[in-house]
């Protein structure tokens, strides 16, 4: 098989595009993606000032680097969870990639805030998964917020978006429905979310990561069940090898015909947001849920404490 | 696995409903899951006059039996399509199942309306299963308008319409999907169409059809490409296998909360229909399709007379 633009030997397939290309003309199309993705959806401007969530797999890593690869001035956000065994690896692996690359890097522990995740999941009875990516989303706000960014950027790629849809659309949830896309414009204390790997598939962003030599390697969270969609992600391996580039154009058509339809019946977001009564982010019931998660930790430890008191 | 309603041994198991049934606990969850469908989406009432469809297949012998079990004023349709080896054997099955159970059946050949499929195939560029098609719901909404009946049924069972919403979803034809449901409302010339086994899927219809001892075997159309959506359909399988019960979800949530978006974007249907100056039936065409492909399989006709004729 012949690269498609130089013919010299080719090192990745690509079906849905029709292609296949050598290790340079790959790296070369992978960035032009990422530019027209950023283009035709209005994400952001080298003027901005970006700030790119790194948990520290690849997705995250392949983001960082092709958007300073192409002139964004970008800094790394890696929240260190303090789970043992999965965060000290993660956060490990992204300080060696910001050294390597000499990449601005913020760290910040939810430890240090009373949020090591060990304790919230003794503390909340919730399913620890969406607990903890609210912790995350109020940290990535705040930090964006007080670091004076103007976009912060996720490495969600196409198959995360395409099996965030099909969820979505399997259960015909309307709001939900009339949000999606690689963007979500900021309001107020609220800054803008931006998906600039929506173009690229899980493949290709591995195949770039392996290609630019990025270390991939560490340890999956223990709490997770598994990579999050992964029946639906699945279901698309079979429809894309049995219809290639049918993955894209359900993205793309969503973004073109389908979202509209959703929006027109989304009811007008009458939300009423006020400053946190404890930390001052943005909020609709007061007390924002990332302080209400800190209470219940707090009253969590404090009994603790007190339980392991009684005997003496 | 033992009878849910009243613990026989289990004929049929049916994890979307997390039941089994035994053979006549079956055959009425069949009858109430017709009954709901109808009433749910106000498909008829007892005092329409009923055309089913009858291809020969088991879910069209199936929508029969049970409409006509049901109380309902039915009658069936069959249209001989003249297709050597797959026509026949299908009528021949229509015909010894109204016999049978002593139904009213009509018989329309296209052969004798010069428009025999062979020939059709013959004359026609488009694929075949397309004009066939449009040739075959022409004839039904003749012979429904012609028959003085109020409601044209077929036999679509859930599958079928969980392909189909899924085929027009993945391409987000938002056309499609505005007007995709149980009942298509009649308007001016054509007859109102319901699909009665809307909520029950191919596997129960099967097992319905055993069940009953209906015939079940006739030769597959040989101009055929297989069933339609058979690559949506095999999804579905693994789908529900993996989540049972989100087909039926998916179908139900559509039609409750997914339409409505579609027909909220959907553009005024301003076509305007007249006769057809031809055969009198509506079309916003001046002449309908219908009489359009007569016409080309006329020509075509003419020019192989008068080919052979030439070297006398």
């Amino acid at each position: 098989m012949k690269c498609r633009r130089c013919h010299a030997e080719a090192a990745v397939a690509l079906p849905s595009h029709n292609a296949a290309f050598c290790p340079d003309c790959f790296l070369d199309f992978f960035s032009r993606q990422v530019a027209r993705g950023i283009e035709e959806q209005g994400l952001m401007t080298k003027n901005d000032r970006v700030l790119a969530a790194l948990s520290g797999g690849k997705d995250s890593l392949a983001l960082m680097l092709e958007l300073s690869r192409q002139g964004y001035d970008v800094t790394g956000l890696h929240i260190d969870l303090g789970i043992p065994g999965s965060s000290q690896a993660a956060r490990a692996v992204v300080e060696r990639f910001c050294a390597r690359f000499g990449f601005k890097l913020i760290v910040r522990e939810t430890k240090a805030e009373g949020l090591a995740i060990p304790d919230v999941k003794a503390a909340v009875k919730r399913p620890i998964c969406s607990v903890c990516g609210k912790i995350k989303r109020h940290i990535f706000n705040r930090e964006a917020r007080e670091g004076g960014f103007t976009v912060l950027a996720t490495g969600h790629n196409l198959d995360d978006e395409v099996a965030r849809l099909t969820s979505n659309t399997l259960r015909w949830d309307t709001g939900y429905l009339a949000d999606q896309g690689p963007v979500l414009e900021d309001s107020e204390g609220f800054a803008r979310k931006v998906k600039p790997l929506w173009r690229l598939t899980e493949y290709e962003t591995a195949n770039y990561a392996f290609l630019m030599g990025l270390e991939n390697h560490y340890a999956p969270c223990p709490y997770s069940q598994g990579a999050s969609f992964s029946t639906l992600k699945g279901l698309w391996i079979d429809l894309e090898e049995k219809m290639p580039g049918r993955k894209m154009h359900f993205y793309q058509g969503f973004l073109s015909r389908g979202r509209a339809a959703f929006r027109s019946v989304a009811p007008a977001d009458e939300e009423i947001l006020a400053p946190c009564t404890i930390c001052g982010s943005p909020t609709s019931s007061g007390v924002c849920g990332y302080c209400r998660i800190r209470s219940l930790v707090q009253e969590r430890t404090a009994q603790d404490a007190s339980a392991s008191g009684l005997p003496e």
